[in-house]
């Protein structure tokens, strides 16, 4: 954080005195994930420099690639449709496709048309596959021989295909068709006699993915098998692209936050730099859902103001129930939520898991419902207070448990995320049942506790 | 999950009808990743067979380094000290380290005697950096070259490494005492005319890390950089290891479940499968402490005994200001811890991060308590308490927002991981303040609530 505020108030004095030569020094200097920072503490016009300082080293498109998306709009602003289009058509196609849509609609067409006609066309091409899907990630910049190749022949086409060619750790091996037939990782080939043929250094049928697969199920089997690229084909096996491991550590993170932000009902774009006006628009949904919820439990309480007006310290301890029960209900939750992401799954079932998060609930439930009883004891001096407490604390502990397994394992099996709403869910019907059973109870010990 | 009971359901009935030879072809065919989830089906003589069946094929210790390692115990019960140093001596260094460390501890000095020479000593090399440090995940398998050799000199030395080293996708150039210099990227020795030396092709001075760094630190280093390795070295830039990608996309995945049992309270080694009396015994320590601020909260309640007889409509209402001051504060500690975790705070900056947060939550209470207080007036056909109502929230959001943005900024400022404790910190919180401005402002208002 220090550094970066540092390297932008040096940066921004170079450009006010217009040393440009020296800022591009500085910007020649920095690998573009430490420069993309910078631009947070920028004015349009000082963005505009730096874009043409960096375009003028081949960098800026590599930099823009690094910042978050959130802040795309601001630098976009800055810069004109020509010199936009000359950026990104810079980009492999899976980059260029994901900053595409951050173009502000009314400059996209313009800014696409300027784009080179094989970019243009690729790009056309990338955006027919569906969100979020390998053929969305997938780079269609590889390398394929032919069986009949020898080894030399291979070096050879490699060497054509340049330096900075980033799907270079294994080579495809596709027959008359197209059709992915074998790979052979670079390392073997480096070691392999110049007169062997591709066809005997292969590994054949190796693990691919369709293009149409969820970017989702494609990283965990990367993370799964210990890839570093795996081929993307079309339904008959033809070769499409390669999806690289650096994507995929893209998607695993973008995943973890998906599941973070869903359980605490909040949209994948609300950042920390999102503008205040922007987070609350996003926001404003969910906390409307989450209004009508607590007011469910209102209601609740409603429906026992009698024995409230009769025994006050029941509402005292309210905020005990719901508090203890909405904990061990979000513990469950995210142990089965996380559970289900990273396949643990697998290793138990859903039956046991969820039959196991009950039984959790209800010792902890006991446990810790002995420790308030006995306070409430001490505090009131009324035994039968501290038996609604118990017992009330027994029965939603356990049905808090019960819960938090069950709502992410049923969203799983409809097919749903998991995270998606089940904190929300497993909160209201926790709070609920919390005053529902401690004030019900205490309607029902009424006589011993006025 | 369906695919792995009937596999585990098949390979149990040619376990018990004893034809091994059909059950070891079954696994044979079955990538190690896919093996580990059949165990949690088995009994400890199946496992004990399968083991048996896999060393044979040399797959028990690729099997075993998939397995959560909440699973290890019972899988080494099944196993002699014998046959467990067998096959953990077929590990690379640093998932030994890790597996060792789940072996319990009366049996651990018998196994690891039993560990081939080389390997016990490189395990207590590796044993004497910190936890989680770069030492204990890089394995030292490494092809080392020097300037002068030729490009085909290099090859000739992987050729000798042999095709199963994990980390030869970068070679590294060390000097006479042995201290890191270049890194030669295999696909550029590859395409490099035989003659070349390895000074001309290295790049320079590579990025790379120390063995005492924080894992953490390293696997942010890699996904920032898109690097497939980085070398480690000691302070002397002495070459000791190389930490891969896959090892990498571990530690991240790791890192996120561990932000994500921090908010909730739970601790990593609490799993789906973790059996549910060690779930109970890791959960108490932080319900315990939950306890006690709920019944701060209860005290803060009982504060207020003589408001709530005269207006039990206060107490109605109170879940309505804790539920939603209690979201606000969930959602900001959300977007601030995620934000630490991805390096996003670099793009703002702490103290605007936090006015944000707290700018959003002003807004969203006084829109969600304006309806509330639109509700509490139908309701009970009061305004004083609508007017309660909407000042409590506003408040309370705004300090929900505030508090979980500075908690976690806090914690980092101070290095401490800043998921842990936070939520129930914020949480308590909150309730405290929701539960005081909002009895508070009922209690100034008294004579038009009654």
């Amino acid at each position: 954080m220090a550094t970066s505020q540092v390297t932008t108030r040096i940066l921004r004095r170079l450009l006010a005195s217009g040393v440009n030569a020296r800022a591009e020094r500085l910007l020649a200097r920095m690998p573009p994930a430490d420069i993309a920072p910078l631009f947070s503490g920028l004015t349009p016009d000082e963005i505009r420099t730096v874009i043409e300082l960096l375009f003028r080293r081949r960098r800026a498109a590599r930099t823009l690639k690094e910042l978050p998306p959130e802040m795309l709009p601001q630098v976009f602003d800055a810069v004109t449709d020509q010199r936009l289009a000359a950026v990104l058509g810079r980009l492999e196609i899976d980059d260029l496709t994901e900053l595409v849509e951050w173009i502000p609609e009314e400059r996209r067409v313009e800014v696409v048309n300027r784009l080179p006609d094989h970019k243009r066309a690729e790009l056309e091409r990338a955006e027919l596959y569906p969100e979020s899907s390998a053929g969305r990630v997938m780079t269609t910049n590889f390398v394929a021989l032919d069986e009949k190749m020898t080894a030399q022949e291979a070096i050879d086409s490699i060497r054509a295909a340049g330096d900075d060619n980033e799907s270079i750790l294994y080579l495809y091996v596709v027959d008359d068709q197209r059709a992915l037939c074998g790979v052979v990782p670079i390392r073997r080939l480096v070691s392999a006699p110049p007169a062997r043929t591709i066809g005997e250094l292969m590994i054949p049928d190796p693990l691919s993915v369709r293009a149409d697969d969820d970017q989702e199920e494609v990283a965990q089997l990367v993370a799964r098998y210990d890839l570093l690229a795996v081929p993307v084909t079309d339904v008959d096996r033809r070769m499409l692209g390669v999806i690289t491991v650096d994507d995929v550590i893209d998607v695993i993170t973008e995943e973890a936050t998906e599941d973070m932000y869903h359980l605490a009902g909040l949209s994948e774009e609300d950042r920390v730099f999102t503008p205040a006006h922007l987070s609350v628009r996003k926001r404003m949904p969910w906390m409307l859902i989450n209004l009508v919820t607590c007011f469910l439990a209102a209601w609740v309480v409603g429906l026992f103001e009698r024995t409230i007006e009769q025994v006050v310290a029941l509402a005292i301890f309210m905020p005990v129930v719901a508090g203890m029960a909405g904990n061990g209900g979000t513990q469950a939750l995210t142990v089965i939520t996380r559970g289900i992401a990273l396949g643990e799954i697998e290793f138990s079932s859903g039956l046991r898991a969820a039959g196991k998060e009950l039984a959790v609930g209800l010792v902890i439930g006991a446990t810790t419902g002995l420790v308030s009883a006995g306070f409430a004891y001490l505090w009131f001096g009324k035994p039968a207070l501290g038996l609604a407490l118990v017992l009330a604390m027994i029965v939603s502990m356990a049905v808090a448990g019960l819960l938090g397994a069950a709502v992410p394992l049923f969203l799983k099996a409809v097919h749903q995320d998991p995270a998606l709403g089940s904190g929300v869910i497993v909160t209201t019907f926790t709070d609920v049942f919390a005053f529902f059973s401690f004030l019900g109870i205490g309607t029902l010990l009424l006589d011993r506790l006025v």
